[in-house]
């Protein structure tokens, strides 16, 4: 399945300005669109990056520019490819396509399986993001669209509904987590912690390497950084 | 299985304070325990509240009253099902037993059903919390011990490989999702919202009559109260 990976190397990641200097955000950002790769490649998906702009390294696959806002790249894109013109259709249809976003650092080819099934089995398939977000999907029918402002979780159902296409939704922790926020370094760092991931985890162990660890203090637990 | 649902009735939910006054906490804290016995029940469990003291409510399962911090009181009811002399043991080892949070207000029985069938395969299965937390388990070693303090995930695979113990972790976005913060209703609104559960959601409908609604501003969607 083709997985477009949308990223964005105009001030990426801005959300964590509190705790990474604009260089150390855009090193963190590729790091963590490597890892998604990965996870794409070993769920057996085929991934493409969608940039806001040029990529300066080989990422291993394909890689689109547009520099429109992510809703409107994302929607030329799912028209290129389930549109009734340019898309490759078959006697069932057109092939699903997902999308998947390039922070989900916690990702795992496990947890895209799943996605890439529901998403063979419904017409439209949602992995929600934590606070109301769409962190990934896979769609076949040409008239979806997206909405990426405010709760596009919802604004997505309710598209779908409105088309009248079936939905399944992927319950996740690893593909609700967008990393967006300090406090979702934690996330990142627990887990990879958990799964002693020594050979996986680039976002993980570059976060290591800049000196965050985790600061099990009072409540959920943080991160501090050395 | 047995699913022992741990639940405080001595200033519960104390971090919703900036939002909600204590007599409200306490009347949403039992909704959602309303909630999470309903999944269980759902899901085929057989719940047991294990509270910190009497719960003035007919909660339609057994109530059994531990003054003793969370850790103590689980490991105490642990102890008794799992324990060499209280198991109920047969040839195959003792019956699993499960622990869910009483803050799990997302939970649904198809989650709680993957973390049952997680927990029936491998020796501990876990549903990790965001934050690091333990949301819910599973358990069938009578060696095993739990120790809520800190990140109590990273603690729980720790003991459970210090005994040898095969491990599952139940990726799932509802189970992970406690409500302890004000971020934590706009997930439970959401999801409210998505599924359009006009028939359950106890906690939901709570929160709704007491005048909340989701705030679509900027980034993750939160909420305010009218």
């Amino acid at each position: 399945m083709e997985v477009i990976v949308p990223f964005s190397t105009d001030r990426p990641k801005s959300r964590l300005s509190a705790v990474l200097d604009p260089d150390e955000r855009a090193a963190f950002a590729r790091a963590m669109l490597r890892d998604v790769l990965a996870a794409v490649e070993g769920a057996g998906g085929d991934p493409r990056v969608l940039a806001t702009g040029p990529v300066d390294a080989d990422l291993g696959c394909p890689v689109a520019v547009d520099g429109r806002p992510l809703t409107d790249a994302v929607n030329a894109a799912l028209d290129a490819r389930l549109g009734g013109d340019g898309g490759e259709g078959n006697a069932d249809g057109p092939e699903p396509v997902a999308v998947a976003m390039a922070d989900l650092a916690l990702a795992t080819p496990e947890a895209l399986r799943e996605l890439f099934a529901a998403g063979r089995e419904a017409d439209i398939a949602i992995a929600p993001g934590r606070g109301g977000g769409t962190n990934a999907f896979v769609a076949s029918r040409p008239e979806f669209r997206v909405d990426y402002h405010g709760a596009s979780y919802l604004d997505h159902r309710r598209i779908a509904a409105e088309i009248g296409a079936s939905v399944a939704v992927v319950d996740s922790h690893r593909l609700a987590t967008d990393v967006d926020e300090p406090a979702d370094l934690a996330e990142l760092l627990i887990h990879a912690e958990a799964d002693d991931a020594a050979d996986g985890g680039r976002a993980a162990r570059w976060l290591r390497d800049a000196g965050f660890a985790l600061d099990a203090g009072n409540g959920r637990v943080g991160v501090e950084r050395g």
